[in-house]
């Protein structure tokens, strides 16, 4: 039986001053004692930390904390916050940044409550079954993680690093407070990933290999139309309330589900693997890293199906052309300039990457575990298909 | 502190043959007996509910019958209900049907576990605090009841009868199996007032007397663009999937708050205000009648704010023109032709209702409550402006 589940559970409030209203919605839950998990240094200054520790201790909401979080979050961070909670009686965690204090405070979740190395849970050997509860306050406009059943983890415990995910709907948050002002100060480059990140959420699930509702087409179209134009008013105008509104928003959308919603496949995600694989070995910032592969690896799958890329143009873009193959072309290369107006590479050297023809077969043997596994469904790559698409990449 | 709430954690089975999964997905709840409730003979004959009593049986889960909801659900029937699920320790009510067998269930859910009557939820003496939870096979594209908030019922205890609703986020479904071939049996007259309802619980969100999200009103018109399209490719044959699947999950989008996220106010709603005094007194199918009062109410309220008829027609008409007031009258007379399109009534007496001035006087006075209470927010409407509208959709 085919079918497709949508399962959103995350209760938003959305809208200025929501992160007042952490205390009130762990009493509402009735918590006992949050650890308070978040990065490094800006939700301090900002004086965001400050707000949310007063809403906790006015609501008599006892808490630890954890902070130090960086992008790409680590496995020996993760550890720590597994081990206060472990032996503090954490019993909730509220996660106050980007993704990847959220994905974090994932990870920290699956590993208290179990007697194995949380490990398990991102290079597949277990499931979890049981999670401490998320929320979130979010401050960063891009990995969706608010209200995605996604953790990814960095382990730097290995040289290279692996960086795995670890998809379940424990992962879920409870409730995810969502005021745009606090994307105010996300720099130009961090919005532009951000950005990045947030389209590719819907292309990587607009390319795969069933049936479409339409429905969910318009809605994705939609989406990335909106986060275009959203994304250069908030450059010029960082502190844009409705363009800080609009990215918000469309950053939980497009990864809460909405946007595969009637595609059995769930979607392709081979440009998130190949960017994985970046990420880990050279820390880049993932929105960035997914924008200097994606016009690579969709010139790579175009023949597939381009009257696919021709749809996804017209809806976009308004590109009128007929001609399938050369509708497919028009629809890369206003993706990839978008991306460039995003101030993105749409190169790896754009990275700062010297990636030569050896670095681009150690990313493909990596990201196929030397040939193990393949990726992607619109097309599936094998280790000769990714070192194609890194090395055009490069 | 002004924010929106978007909370839909109804799980979603949506493809071919998921009414099977129902037996599964309760066992999993660990639900120990349940109320089987359903409509008049349409769910018995198709062997619908042969498929879940089969379903519930292999699982292992126990469980007595409801059936007899008419559209415009009774609270006598649910009273019925009530009274099975206190004496035989119901704890989960499986509701086979469209919105009338949903909103019947919440109705008997809310009622069990309370000691008072029933009723005082719907005419706003109390807010419910429990409810027994609800789970849906879906039959019928319309109400969105399969993952709204809203329960609708009319008192046949009193004359003319009261149709009153309670929306509570306790009301919200646990779960929906979503089989789009379970519609291809609605007749082209159910399916046409189906889809009206659906744009219509978007269109009374979209006008309102707050700021508007960008991405919210691009999603809004992408669902009624698509809902359009494809009622008329439904009404030309029933069974085409793919138009039955758009339908069905618009329906359940068009209610769950998605196409108010961003919006402060929540919405008008005076339409179906008005509309639940039609279907009140005159028992006619919800769609319908709001069709026959949805272009009456917004001539008489367009000079509020024709700018924002003006945008809609633009997104889902493509309309051009830049005279805003011109724009607004296109704007309005294409829904109506829609609507005319899908078979609906656009004015009361298209539903059989000789509506002399005395009636709308009458129904004018019922919906204001003798004038203790106003309508709507996009324009607040008094007893008179009621009066009006009614009279104008004579």
């Amino acid at each position: 039986m085919a079918y497709t589940e949508y399962f959103t559970p995350t209760h938003v409030y959305f809208g200025p001053e929501t992160e007042k209203l952490a205390g009130k919605v762990l009493k509402d839950l009735k918590v006992r004692k949050v650890l308070l998990h978040y990065g490094s240094g800006s939700a301090e200054k900002s004086g965001l930390l400050g707000v949310v520790r007063a809403s906790l201790t006015e609501n008599g909401i006892d808490f630890a904390e954890l902070g130090g979080v960086k992008p790409n979050p680590r496995l020996s961070l993760a550890r720590k916050g597994i081990e206060i909670c472990k032996t503090q009686g954490i019993d909730f965690i509220l996660a106050v940044g980007g993704g990847s204090v959220l994905d974090s405070a994932k990870c920290i979740g699956y590993g208290t409550p179990y007697d194995g190395d949380v490990w398990d849970f991102y290079c597949g050997k277990k499931v979890p079954e049981k999670i401490v509860p998320i929320g979130a306050v979010l401050t960063l406009s891009a990995t969706g993680s608010e209200m995605s059943n996604s953790s990814v983890i960095t382990s730097d415990e290995v040289t290279p690093n692996d960086k795995f995910g670890c998809n379940t709907n424990l992962g879920r948050p409870v409730f995810a407070l969502m005021n745009p002002e606090l994307t105010y100060s996300v720099s130009k480059y961090q919005t532009g990933s951000g950005s990045t990140d947030i389209m590719m959420h819907t292309l990587e699930r607009f390319f795969h290999n069933g049936p479409n509702l339409e429905l969910t087409d318009e809605i994705a179209a939609s989406l990335l139309r909106t986060v275009i134009e959203n994304t250069k008013r908030a450059l010029e105008n960082p502190c844009d309330y409705d363009a800080r509104a609009n990215l918000m928003w469309a950053g939980s959308l497009s990864h809460n589900g909405l946007t595969h919603m009637g595609y059995v496949s769930g979607g392709d995600w081979a440009c998130h693997r190949l960017e994985h694989e970046l990420s880990a070995v050279y820390d880049v910032a993932h929105g960035a890293g997914l924008s200097a592969i994606w016009s690579s690896w969709a010139r790579y799958v175009k023949h597939t199906c381009p009257e696919r890329f021709a749809r996804l143009g017209r809806l976009v873009f308004g590109i009128r052309e007929t001609d399938a193959d050369k509708a497919a072309d028009l629809t890369i290369d206003s993706f990839e300039r978008t991306f460039q107006e995003f101030g993105m590479p749409v190169r790896i050297r754009g990275l700062g990457i010297d990636a030569s023809d050896d670095v681009c077969m150690m990313l493909a043997e990596k990201a196929s575990l030397k040939g193990a596994k393949t990726l992607g469904n619109f097309q599936i790559l094998r280790t000769e298909d990714m070192y194609q698409i890194f090395k055009a990449a490069k």
